[in-house]
């Protein structure tokens, strides 16, 4: 699609979403009435199957089961069946992947983890475009440690550059949560490796959207929130993937029970689980699990190649929409402007982005707004569709066209979006 | 009710249930037809308000609101306003207790805050009757921060002894998991802070059985879970209290984005918040989250006291009627003899314990198997009753009595019960 070429009308999209081999999954989301959901990106969509599982995790399992539920609804089991789920749609082998806390704890176990595994390199090297929490994380656990450990945190572009003799640990995130930029998860490794480091990579816009194989890009470490592409719900646990010829000398700072070789010998000494289990430490989240599994099966028998495919397509033609239709009100994408190059999301910087996002919203097209000036939309390749991105780009025109966003209600910043 | 009394009949217990202020409670849980559950202290019975909540929660905030729901329908709230309700039942001030995370991840940011609070103290203290748990995380902050710290761990009855100049952090749990043996918070933390030590106090078994005042007992620390007398549901996210004039000279390692000053400014530099939202780290799980806020309703208007009360009497009336009844098969009581003096469960050392229990569990009768040999029988003021005691004595002595424990099938270990 290029500049110049006739734009796409609504008929059109409506054609493209006919012909789409991933349009059917879509019945399979509850999506409400009347919006235009660009939020997957932020937390996905629930699935119809969902509904009925947590119903039954509290109406049955708990409420009648109660405790017996442990072992008859294999409930402790659900970190690593849906651990092996996502496993599946990271190339990570059965047995790597486990889920559990959140991600902000999951990296503090990872790169104390990591550090260990060099202890004679003193940087952990990341950028400034990495999500803020997994900066603050490092910057948490390099104040407890001491010993001389730094965070140096260079531009996205330098990163490569900047790996040398002195990094210990590379801790990056796959697809930037504002311009959608992706690193080279492969790459950027084996360069790692080259000068002696290890590397931890947070999937949390990857997984459940874009083609990823933890094991040939030989990544050491990994982790992600399951509650964006994956469709968790809000705030299900994160996953950690740690390769399994590292895990025998991987241990998590945090050596709960969960993480014990025998949890109920109720020994006085801990001794770390065989395998992925000891990175796990306290008791899950049961409800939000159960969601989270059934939530996973939407993902059984897709080709995640034609996930990428399609999600490429929808962020593209989005892409072409608002350029033609909005760029004389300002509007410019943030980040590359090939969607090869990008995630599952668009961003656009957008002089008053904060009224116009939620203008956006109070029309029913939901994305959010990242500061200083952001309008984000996250295309989830499962239930969005090509007319939503026309649906989208049509709003926002009429929006800008109209100045709908210039109002005292939409300019209050009293809210988060 | 002393030993040489007539034992009480059902009819008894009966009568008891009806003059009980608190009976009415009961009809407001979920209970199975055809169960005595004395498992409350493993994990609570579910209240009949949260199935609707959870419902509300995923059919109608997630799916429906989407991403909206994390300010409309004050999801990011529900962290400092479960910690509110749960603050009113442990004597904390409004504002100094957060749900978040595990116990384990919990106590590690506690303990990791408590040594720095005492730099010049190398020995965490504790006792073998603490629950294994806490012992791991302990040992695991002390193999990553080294720096000549030591776990000390001494017999529960000479914890008291073992507090000297060196001692920096007095780690211990209010009610023990197993004899349900109390240790005087006030009385302890007291000699630790004459001392010159600080003190983290695990809830997990006092918390919503007990009357506790961390406040009245200058308690530095505290945390426990939610899912056993708070009824929170499989996993319910811990709470985590810092005495208020301490809160701003404490650092949690795991600095996480919940836990910064302003999350969505998305700074580079983490700057804790004020408060106890520092204890923070990522994002909650928020269904399991509104099970828990809706499950503390239940505690409003009630009187701590009066659930210590009935507490006492439950477990004096079991102890008398299995002493008298089963006494003869080897079984005695593992923890103190003075219902006073021990928590909401009483613990029995019972021959061939995991096959009876297993017996018990087949027959409606739900308590729990701890190795080598205790059976475990947890009493919640709120939903259990008398008859519930005398119900659950009986079941046991006629399993002894008619040996129907000894079967292939109950001895089988296959299970954790």
């Amino acid at each position: 699609m290029q500049d110049g070429a006739a734009l796409p009308t609504r008929e059109d999209c409506i054609a493209m979403d006919r012909a789409d081999p991933l349009a059917s999954r879509r019945e399979r989301f509850v999506l409400p009435q009347g919006v235009v959901y660009l939020g997957g990106n932020s937390i996905g969509a629930m699935a119809k199957a969902v509904a009925a599982r947590v119903t039954r995790a509290t109406e049955v399992e708990w409420a009648q089961g109660l405790k017996r539920s442990w072992n008859d609804a294999g409930w402790f089991t659900l970190p690593a069946k849906t651990g092996g789920k996502i496993g599946k749609l990271i190339g990570a082998p059965e047995g790597s992947v486990i889920v559990a806390d959140t991600i902000s704890v999951n990296l503090f176990k990872l790169l104390s983890a990591a550090v260990d595994l060099v202890p004679d390199r003193k940087v952990i090297l990341s950028d400034s475009g990495n999500f803020p929490s997994d900066l603050y994380v490092a910057q948490g656990l390099i104040a407890r440690l001491g010993g001389g450990l730094t965070l140096k945190v260079v531009e996205p572009e330098g990163v490569e550059a900047a790996i040398d003799e002195t990094t210990g640990v590379l801790m990056l995130t796959g697809v930037d949560y504002r311009t959608g930029r992706i690193h080279d998860m492969k790459w950027l490794t084996a360069k790692a490796h080259a000068a002696g480091a290890v590397t931890v990579w947070d999937l949390a816009h990857t997984a459940g959207a874009m083609v990823v194989d933890v094991t040939a890009a030989r990544a050491d470490f990994a982790h992600g929130c399951t509650y964006k592409y994956l469709n968790g719900g809000p705030g299900s646990p994160a996953f950690v993937y740690v390769r399994p010829d590292l895990i025998s000398k991987v241990r998590s700072p945090i050596s709960g029970w969960w993480g014990h070789e025998a949890p109920f010998a109720f020994d006085l000494d801990f001794r770390p689980a065989p395998g992925i289990t000891r990175m796990q430490c306290g008791t899950q989240p049961i409800l939000t699990l159960s969601a989270l599994d059934a939530a996973l099966d939407e993902f059984a028998g897709i080709d995640m190649a034609a996930v990428r495919a399609k999600s490429v397509k929808l962020t593209a033609l989005f892409q072409q929409l608002v350029t033609a239709r909005c760029g004389k009100h300002g509007l410019r994408v943030s980040g590359p402007a090939d969607p090869n190059l990008r995630g599952s999301h668009l961003s656009l910087h957008c002089p008053e982005g904060f009224a116009v996002m939620r203008a956006l919203v109070a029309e029913g097209v939901i994305g959010d707004f990242r500061a200083p000036d952001v309008i984000r939309f996250g295309f989830a390749p499962l239930y969005n569709g090509f007319t939503d991105a026309w649906d989208a780009a049509n709003a926002l025109a009429r929006i800008l066209d109209e100045r709908r966003w210039d109002t005292p209600q939409f300019r209050a910043r009293e809210a988060v979006t």
